[in-house]
């Protein structure tokens, strides 16, 4: 049974014995998850209660239901889910301090507001680059130091946490680990913002659930990434489902950004697919790129050259303003130009 | 093999007996299909030859490599494929003059450029309401005359072609005869556009190589829709793939329009993947829209309100702007009101 | 509404005015389709009726539960449902009289009980090979009558059905017209049993409905046809889905056979997906096999060689008694070396 | 660079600094993963090398043609991989000392040759029962020993193993983390059998990777496990993919059994899709099976009654032998009866 408290002042935890308590910015909760308790009645009949509900196999804390206005993660000093589209990018693996400073600072000059770069890296086979695993946690960190840039990094292991959580800013649970329980209640015990990937053939519901776990550790901070879904379709390397986007902003409060790197697997459709999820009804988008994408050790095929992602930094914008958000590029770009909004010819050739 | 003529005056028929000519829009071109023709260095070293290709598994006629410049297909007095945002739209299926009349007037009257509907129904169930027939080709008919709108309905077998034809402006494929090589041809015979959706596991591959079997009967007339992909999701009846858009760009020079009321299957989710696709480049949206969506004899979870297909007119014209292309409202809307872009909140709760 | 009627001297007619009457081998039936009939408690009132059921979404005719005891179809002197294994093997495409009879006389040396040959081809390049058309099918009926066997192969449009039927033993529906309406009710009109294969992305209840279509023309002579799903999995051609046999066993009572061929793409996996199929509960075996895979003009990847046939034909002999079918070989082999059940190494080597 | 050693005997440490040595039941290997090593083809001139192979996104240890005699997994006496079928059976989760020693007993009786049972449960919803935990493990070690049987359960993190060995016979991964680098680590250098399930959206090829981590560590006792993939399919939970058998047999040397229970999600889909699986090729059987599945905390749908297990054991018997396989069930049931071939009716009712 979950149930909402009508205001924080109220302290119920006297009637209700084994119930844990959860204070989150849209609510004040009390979970009785143990085989006992009262009845659902008994429990709404309790003064300071709000509502009680039976838990089972829908999420309730990240329904939207829960908190009809949407929750906004703050990240960096700014804020995902807000009015203000966030863009985060960053090489798949940071792979030396060049490659992973130059990066960053060239996307904070192009409007970025976050800074992404794989150390521990989920490879299929054992034979693959592995990550630089704490070392590159570390230098992830001097770049988002130099840059200004928040840091976001995927947690393989729950054993991780710990060391990694005063480096990072925001914890990536991958797509292979989504369901992975004991991982979620790490980071949902960190308390850090957890930017959570959808598996690759997780429904939106099972998504969603996996926040939950997050939620129920009493960390609010998460935001949901659609990253691609597999299917039959070979000529892109996932399908990035943008359907997700409305989808769970119906079916839950937490923001949803999009990654259209893994989900495509193409360069090509990198950019065309960005404006597409700002346009469904993203909060941010996050992107791969890298200073040499043909020498990159993971995934050079889908990652954005530089001038790719002030290219993509540009055309947000207009797609942005067009459904109601802000996206404002830096007076001057990276490469020192004063921007001026370039006629962009956007038809077949896209 | 396949022969690209220098100049629409070549004539090679006597050097090359058995070809079939085809002069389209984008070159004049000769077929040798059969199993015995000269080399291909043979035929590349005539006169008047511009390339001359091995035909195998992949598409020619519709390459993108073959015209580059992206073709342009003529429905109603205006273009899909060119700078203009193409808005179909109308009921799944026809099912008596008043819906489709008022529907037709209506959606006219918001900027719509087409209007669709089903005549032949191709339904999962043998009990399930099957469409009017020929009778809702007659009325549809009536409708786009009332209303000034080209019209586009679903032909469902060869046989129906020929009746079909002086009624209709746009033959409809529909996703599930989207590999049926007699069809194909058969409306490539008959030379009119043909709006050719996108089968529910069709790879794009698959599915530009079933326009090839259209452009080879010498109906350049082909206009590719995205309607969904059949996926693990439960969520979305189908999994609307806007991953296609920028794909189907590369591979074929074909004008692309995506539908999200199929390739979602909730109507809470139409207007925002309409404008994603929109964002994405596709050429073209087009939508189910219905008096009384809770009456409609099939689709009815699927289908706009009208006053919701107002909204999605107004609502795609900012994001068809800022990737440069034109999408006017007329000066009022539906309703008699001059038209204000109204502040919507793109919010949360999209 | 459906209705049954208590026995076939019931003649209900008079008082149920549209109805179509279906005298089929498990019972005589009444389909009221149009809009307007009486109400099911009043037609189950009348003298006569067994039961009259709403029509919807789910199959009526072909549901288990109208013939508990399975349905046989009759095919060349023989039954396939019965006690008794079917095995039908042949080339993709007929490609010329010695490729046919060829493989006619061998399979049917090894037990065979159905010839297949495709001479009108769905192909996704129309680049691709056609098949030979009416030609095909011609000596496709030679080779049939040359070595006792009835002949299969696929019809691709209503408008051929007429032409082919004196010449064909059995009508094959491919995958890809699985849901083509006309298609089925021509077939089903023809009245000549039907094979009726799976679509690579149908739901088996989708399945079902497209042979309640056949069933609701008059026709129950349907055997339906597991050939594999698509997924994404990449090792085998499609995903064959032995599932479907006991699902489709509790869903409907047709006869249920496995195309292992369509359903690997692996010439390595036919063998031990054929028997698998029969311990799943089958009720026959279609494969493909060529007197030279490596010239056959369309699938030679999955077709086997005429002494693999051979040893599938033998392999299954022992499991389908384990399971408590019969399947017996002749008494000497295709090479007219007597039957000795061979000691087979069934081990890490399959 | 993986080398593998002419025999046990040769030392190349000297030689390769910094390689990692691997003995296993299949040959010596050295291992050079780091970034810096000889050529291939220094390498594989060095005395007393067999081979010398890139390492890459190719399984290198586990593949077939590493030990085409294919490799078996020792279990509480038996062995996985050889002439004998193995039948593993067990609830979904252990409940209580009662429910585990009942069915560990029953199904010992019936032959079973292991014990499965989940204490840690990886679950969708976070307010879904999640095992008994370490409790839960100490129950199904109790009722391993009281049943001789060995036990198989899941481990869920790595920080688990050490605490989990002494007790386990088997760690399972299950299929959510087939594909955790971290976790396939830890039991791998545990030393102890793995049965690894493939994850629902595994091909085959990253399934067999997922394995090679494991060996990678050292560890050659890996059984693989087909558990359903994950479809558009609704009447099934997943889709069992049979075809994994002949293609996993291909590709790797490895045990390969099958987990109709939650391949399927029906419990009358079970007994056809176990027998189907043997039939493929399969080295074994693992099932669910529960005291009382109505009462069961998860999967009671797709769990056997104790009588269905023993009806599974008996029917697997003559499909085993059909393909030459060994499965000897006890001189009695579990029932005390002794047991005869019971005549099942293997037709339409499957």
């Amino acid at each position: 049974m979950l149930v909402k408290l009508a205001d924080p002042a109220v302290s119920l935890e006297a009637s209700l014995p084994g119930a844990r308590r959860l204070d989150l910015p849209f609510g004040s909760f009390l979970a009785l998850l143990g085989p006992d308790h009262p009845s659902l009645e008994a429990v709404q009949a309790l003064p300071g209660v709000a509502w009680a509900r039976a838990t089972g196999s829908k999420p309730l804390l990240a329904a939207r239901e829960t908190f009809p206005g949407g929750s906004r993660v703050a990240l960096g000093g700014r804020e995902v889910g807000g009015g203000t589209l966030a863009l985060m990018g960053g090489p798949c693996s940071v792979e030396d301090r060049e490659q992973i400073l130059t990066t960053a600072r060239f996307i904070a000059a192009c409007g970025a507001t976050g800074l992404r770069g794989g150390a521990y890296k989920p490879r299929t086979s054992p034979y693959a680059f592995q990550g630089l695993g704490h070392a590159g946690v570390e230098l992830l960190r001097e770049a988002g130091d130099a840059s200004g840039l928040p840091v976001i990094t995927e947690v393989m292991e729950p054993g991780d946490v710990e060391a990694m959580a005063p480096l990072v800013d925001c914890f990536q649970i991958g797509a292979r680990n989504m369901s992975s329980a004991p991982l979620l209640r790490a980071v949902g015990r960190a308390g850090k913002p957890v930017l959570l990937k959808r598996g690759p053939s997780a429904t939106l519901l099972e998504f969603v659930l996996a926040a939950e776990y997050v939620l129920l550790e009493g960390n609010p901070h998460v935001i949901l990434c659609e990253r691609g879904i597999r299917t039959f379709e070979t000529a892109t390397r996932n399908t990035l489902d943008l359907n997700a986007v409305p989808v769970l902003k119906e079916l839950a409060h937490l923001p949803v950004v999009v990654d259209p790197s893994h989900g495509t697997g193409r360069r090509d459709a990198v950019i065309p697919m960005a404006r597409a999820a700002v346009a469904a009804g993203a909060d941010g988008i996050i992107v791969e790129v890298h200073p040499d994408p043909s020498k990159a050790l993971s995934d050079g095929d889908q990652s954005l050259h530089l001038h790719e992602f002030q290219r993509l930094a540009e055309e947000l914008g207009p797609v942005a303003r067009a459904v109601g958000r802000r996206f404002d590029l830096p007076r001057s770009g990276a490469d020192g130009v004063p921007y001026i909004r370039r006629a962009v010819g956007w038809g077949s050739a896209n």
